[in-house]
């Protein structure tokens, strides 16, 4: 039976993403689209310029757009996404979670939050069961659930993949795409022939919520993973699929093609968006490119590429598409996990 | 008074640097321009495809171009600058060697080897003094200084100003510019919309090349800095300008603002073509740039940003222009040292 | 019943697109991979360098690669796509006419010879005639059927739809993508923030072919249009989709919707490669745009926009994706109109 | 004797573009900085977001900027550059005409005022004695000139050299760099790997301004040239240049070499910041192109290339920086004439 969904900021590039991965979903029904007041009111297609390069699906196009409040959103949708900007979100999520909502959120707001489960459901699915404490200590009927950063998300599956030899210290650069900053996050003089050193806020992220996923939990809260990790966030003319060049220090010996078993073998799960293998890694080391490997597995897959080793353990490359997998396709896959362990 | 110069390989792109670097220049007068056979014989202007950006100077268009023989170059050339490619450096250096002419090399070959000095002249200048080993154990009259790789240009002056601190391990990180290839080297479709995380044999020299930089000289030979270098090198789409993440850990504390100091004040030297100060530092994070600031002190200076503290030392950004202080710009400055140094 | 097909030329940039067009082709079977000597003997794996973006189908990965040669290619495939450079199409073709293939080609030599269709199945179905024109003079037993340059198929939709009104006097500019020029014809030092504002050979194509494909057929020869074709032609930084700007003088009145009319009741044709609908008419005056439309109906379907009156006609936009409805998808199309009209 | 001038909207792209232009002018001294309310009171370094390729001169950094208000701006300023956008210029200008200034605005409102000189110095130095008529008819003190569109001026000095040859039907399709549209204007989103054919009111500004400036003037009014002026406008991924294909039809034969000598000979102004040669001619039809030519005469001097025989006239390329030939520059020539002429 089809769950009903809704999407909070369905007008902005993630919102557009997220209705391109709802269409022909085998579960859920998209029910319900929210946006600014500004947008209210009207049909879809004219409140969201659309860019995505598949066409607007034709019952989406007419659906009457609502306001971004519990009070418009009807009664019978189970599930909300949420790609609010997350000064947005911080105001607005606890009022739907109060009306009893279960969230799926892209928003960075709270992903720290001891109460809140940040998840990737191939990584640290046992930490959804933060929702218990979530509701003990919030008093909400409904339940949040965050998925990490784009950039975040682009490595985390592959140091989950070398945890077994000891992660220990992990310096990344990282090489994003202009979508990352939203649709007129970066204009073109800005980047083309150019690249910009520094994203705000986008280091501290990768430092954080890296050690949240890989932390341990004992069921009543997360222990963060002690690896030490170091980031350093940089843009790129590229459009999709974020590049992150790795150096990992490891406490046991693994040679690269140790490394490259315990990646290729990390299990998946069994969810309808997830793909059938987390991580791809290519013997090419010219491999992965944003361009020609970002939609792999429908842009759900990781791919890593280059491992060799250094002194202390690895250094490699790992891409994934930043708006699939690092936004609406993590939330969505969260939204999968959420139904598959009965919160919904 | 003038010094005669030559360029072994001056229709390609880092040879056309050198025609533009040369014009005008304080010392230097360009005497002779060598190429393939197939282009012995025709004049300067018909035989390279010309691409930079400033008209070819009228003189140098009417200059016969011809082969790349010591027999071939007036004897009255005291210096030459080599942008050969390396394979064919190999081979015919040693002849303009044996035949007695003092080589600035770009080339790749021999940068590591014992007897050959690889020189920036604001960080190792003392080095030069290899030469002397060099002539007893080849037998040469003439000269072969190195000037080191792109990538390792830009990150080794930012190096020599943390050496202080006590540098200890450095993880690198490059976004490299697509002119470092040579004209032809990267394609459209390969690049655009698109990174590649992979340069042939580039980790290798900027992890070996910046420890021989740094190393100490004895007046025999030169131990290598013992410091561990970790690179990863990618290519990105920009046209001129590698940036590079550095992550480097440091035995002694230092705060941001004691290495932003340390790099500010670290000295340059007196020669026509070095810039007043070496390491320019910024405030604003999101510098440096590739596209604004890679043409800083004509391309010479090195620019430095964003320095943040970590657990165990700093990280920051740099950027140099890879064909003007990554390539001809450096053997130009390496050659205004030998004339200094009394070598010519 | 399959028919068993082969392509020339089939590891190249346009080979592959062959390739990606011909996996799950619901009538053609693909059976022969041919390719220079240097590839004969190799699996197509190891003899082409995959660039596409869809994975390499694994049953093509592993097959032989044959000498581009009748004598190698087996007496069961029954029709061969060429993507042969022009240069060696013209000397092989023949070579497999006289062993009585019949081939559907994309290279750019004999399209105006005055006994070789060259057809848009949509636009002048009626040429293939020409075959017998053909069979008579060369004594050939085989059949060469060509389609149009890239550019050319971009506009004659657009130009057919018109001709109604009396089409008299085209100027048209183009901003071509730069595979067009094939995997390494266009170097990222030579585009990156820049155009070109040439392509040899390129105008006089357009303003031969497109009279060609818009003449008419007496059952002996073609007449060309009389309407005076003016084309200048220009490289941009965009990698698919070649984007034209008409100006159509008209005979007759007609106002831009009647224009618009034109184009969107153009009519189609039954075959499994072709669109639904020939030419998309945009409302938004911002449209077509190469990145967001080139894939409308999987690359073959032509897009145009911004139509309006002049003094003397109409100026609009059009758009079509060079590699697939200007390349690949063009050969196949005609591959399936031969099929259809029994010369298979 | 130095002329104080000042810059209305100091703080924009355009804006920078001119402090740039007037660093070490010969004539114009820059004594005031206007903005909006939001930064009057600023360092002009404050105020700013400083983006141009060379570093902010260190006497305006520091200078106050003052809003835009001819109360605001001294008495001894004899001269205002203006780069407000058209709806403020449109409200703003006419206080500051009021009040006695000459202006010379690159705002494109009022461009086609019947009383409102629209200059290019080499083109229709002659139209300058409008500002008779404006006097007369608008009883202002001061003085407003006009330079036309950047996309008009790329194209108007190579009609005007044509028009000897009897100009009557002009084709022209534009490729436009995007800091036409301001350094804002145009996202990354937008224009990687993608052209947007459209640019709002650029065709009917190229469609009338060409006409009047190469229109006659008898002393009270400019007749527009009878010629037909038919323009398409496209924005593509180059950082600065526009690229434009023309076809003229003519009334007289002129072969390709009678129009490249009318266009080379096509005789210059002598003002400070004029080229010598107004137009360079090039014989290697692949240029002019964007990157490689838009600097030539610092910026000011248009390329042209490509030229043909058509059937009614020629084709070719043309080419000119649009920040500086086609806008600031344009202003600040505009003001040397004003000087020149004695209007200041």
């Amino acid at each position: 039976m089809a769950v009903r969904v809704g999407i909070l900021g369905a007008t902005g590039a993630v919102g557009q993403r997220f209705i391109q991965l709802l269409e022909d979903h085998p579960v859920f029904e998209l029910a319900a689209l929210t946006a600014s007041e500004a947008s209210a009111g009207k049909q879809y297609k004219e409140a969201a310029k659309w860019r995505v390069n598949t066409p607007i699906p034709d019952d989406i196009a007419e659906m009457e757009v609502v306001g971004t409040d519990p009070s418009e959103v009807g009664d019978d949708v189970d599930l909300l996404f949420s790609s609010l900007p997350s000064s947005v979100a911080a105001e607005v999520e606890p009022d739907f979670l109060e009306a009893g909502y279960v969230v799926s959120s892209n928003s960075s707001n709270d992903r720290m939050a001891p109460d809140v489960p940040l998840t990737i459901p191939e990584i640290n699915a046992e930490h959804l069961d933060l929702i218990e404490v979530q509701r003990d200590e919030r008093g909400w009927d409904g339940a949040l659930v965050k998925n990490p950063n784009c950039s975040t998300i682009t490595m985390v599956p592959t140091l989950a993949a070398l945890d077994q030899f000891g992660l220990d210290r992990v310096h990344v650069t990282t090489l994003q795409a202009v979508s990352g900053a939203g649709y007129d996050g970066v204009t073109s003089m800005e980047i083309i022939d150019n690249a910009i050193p520094h994203i705000g806020g986008e280091e501290e992220k990768m430092e954080t919520e890296s050690r949240k996923l890989l932390g341990s939990f004992d069921g009543a809260e997360v222990a963060l993973h002690d690896a030490e990790v170091n980031a350093s966030c940089n843009r790129i003319p590229t459009l999709d699929g974020h590049l992150e060049s790795v150096f990992a220090d490891l406490a046991e010996d693994a040679t690269p093609d140790d490394v490259a078993a315990a990646m290729r073998e990390f299990p998946g799960i069994d969810l309808p968006s997830a793909p059938d293998q987390l991580i791809h890694v290519f013997e090419d080391s010219s491999r992965p490119q944003p361009r020609l490997d970002r939609m792999r597995g429908d842009g759900m897959q990781v791919s890593a590429g280059g491992i060799q080793a250094t002194a202390n353990g690895v250094k490699y490359n790992c891409l994934a598409h930043n708006t699939i997998r690092g936004a609406a396709g993590a939330s969505v896959l969260n939204g999968e996990l959420l139904v598959e362990e009965g919160w919904i």
